[in-house]
């Protein structure tokens, strides 16, 4: 064990399409955790379209500036602690950015209690599978028998938003790239439909597959997608908006998708933003509805483990070019 | 009394801005009612921008053909009735269309109570009223202390939107085009502050006018304002969709606002879009509530009446220009 903690600094801010080359490996000495604070161990690292949205500008968090160890949120094991709420051995999630090792405060982290996988911390029980379980259930409202309509369907929130929407009793469609990723929603994630977004006009796709139109549609991307759904949503339809992939690796936002608010009007939809840690007062009750669905065998979980930091550019490149199915992750530590 | 009934005929369907030119006054024989229809004759034809729309294709109603009779919400008073729910003498609302008389399936229409002046059955009491009263607070949720942006704020549903919020304690800023007419949203129609659209930059003066951002947003135009007004919006806003104004008097919709879906996500936002018909289960309630805030003076009643059936075409057009202040209609009988 050496005083190093090798990081993973933002060297330069995209200006449009991400690539490993804007990264730099490069190494710190171990922080020292002062008074309040914990020393922590990275465990897993997360990776997230929204790692991507954080280059962009302020969103619900700063935005990051070139020379800054990339954020990120992980799995990460108390080492050393100066503060009252955690002790050595605790598991917390957290912001620790893309490195070995970080000293942070120790009032705004909660211990998650160990289970069997950790990598489950991560996916489903994590801000994937919290995201799927608020987003849809808060925000979508699938009743039985609605058409459920989920992109990204085979990311690490999608895949976990089409099993729930089945487990409520709706029909499910999912929206992904490429003919054998459309295979695999049907075979290992349980969509009744896969619409292939590359294969062609998906608005068509979309109405073929929802001949009824969309009750709800649960949007992690944004943009032609986004409008693609928005013109075949069923009247009093809702729109679960959590997150704009499509927007994310690029320069500023385009226009918005035509059919903005006039369809909203006409067909009287519903569209609710959301960031699933507004929801984090029933987290508790949320998880232990998760545990029970992966109990019962209900929910399957899907993860794409990469080994080692060096590894995180190439993984995040990879996530916003879509090559994982399920929730991706690095092992740090 | 001769048998005639005169008529305005949509002649010609606008490819782009509506002229009165694209209408025809005609002259057609009385119609006759059969059994289970009554004959009523118009009142006063009621203005509203979805006219316009109607034009486009179909909406909540099937669109509109060159050589129809132009489609139109009137008060009417049935002059003889095959129904066994209305009698002669009963006030409705109906979509008479532009013209003198119509016999009418009297299955689908509602009996209105008599009251003076019978023109607040089309403002305040008719659908501009019920419009901004279930919109605001059904859709836009105003709490004491938030600031209510209104669009078209001088308009039919604009000023009785600014007006509720001010009952229901919020901050009122209006939006409107033109030095007069923002005068007069402060110093008639009670607006705390206004912004006027064709000033310049609305993104800016709105961020002026909303140093705390924008909670409630009332879109009744869409387009630029809708945009503007999406990148002000606070945490948690809130957007009531009623309209789309800026986009009906066109070709088709263009792409829509910059900011959909991201802004939605960041910031939180739910959108709702709504037809007022949704919420008639509880209009007695809405009207009752409505006349007691005209009783005592909280809220007035702008109305902005032309007479005669032949001014119907150019009664449009310059509502479509933005030249009405309050609940614009037309007096044909």
């Amino acid at each position: 064990m050496t005083d190093a903690n090798r990081q993973i600094v933002l060297a330069e801010l995209p200006q449009d399409k991400l690539a490993a080359s804007h990264f730099r490996l490069t190494s710190a000495a171990r922080p020292a955790p002062a008074e309040g604070e914990v020393l922590v161990k990275t465990l897993y690292v997360s990776l997230d379209a929204a790692n991507r949205a954080w280059m962009q500008g302020a969103t619900y968090r700063s935005a990051l500036k070139a020379g800054d160890v990339m954020a990120g949120g992980a799995l990460a094991e108390v080492v050393e602690s100066r503060a009252a709420n955690l002790a050595p051995g605790d598991l917390v999630f957290a912001d620790t950015g893309w490195q070995e090792w970080a000293a942070l405060p120790a009032r705004h982290l909660t211990k998650i209690p160990r289970l069997d996988p950790l990598t489950h911390l991560i996916s489903v029980y994590g801000v994937a599978g919290l995201t799927a379980y608020y987003g849809l259930l808060e925000c979508g409202r699938p009743k039985a028998g609605d058409t459920v309509v989920v992109s990204a369907a085979a990311g690490s929130v999608g895949a976990i938003v089409g099993q729930i929407a089945k487990i409520k009793g709706a029909r499910t469609v999912g929206i992904a790239g490429g003919a054998a990723k459309c295979a695999l929603l049907k075979s290992e994630l349980g969509f009744d439909e896969a619409v292939d977004y590359k294969a062609g006009d998906v608005r068509r796709a979309l109405r073929a597959a929802c001949p009824d139109g969309i009750n709800v549609y649960f949007d992690n991307v944004g943009g032609d997608i986004f409008e693609a759904c928005l013109f075949n949503m069923a009247e009093h339809g809702r729109i679960a908006c959590c997150g704009a992939l499509s927007q994310y690796d690029g320069a500023a936002p385009r226009a918005g998708p035509r059919g903005v608010p006039g369809l909203i009007v006409t067909k009287r939809l519903t569209l609710t933003g959301f960031i699933v840690s507004d929801f984090y007062a029933t987290r508790d009750q949320a998880v232990a509805e998760l545990q029970g669905w992966v109990a019962s065998g209900q929910l399957k979980v899907h993860e794409d483990v990469i080994d080692g930091l060096e590894n995180l550019p190439g993984a995040l490149v990879g996530l916003l070019a879509g090559e994982n199915v399920g929730k991706r992750m690095v092992k740090v530590g």
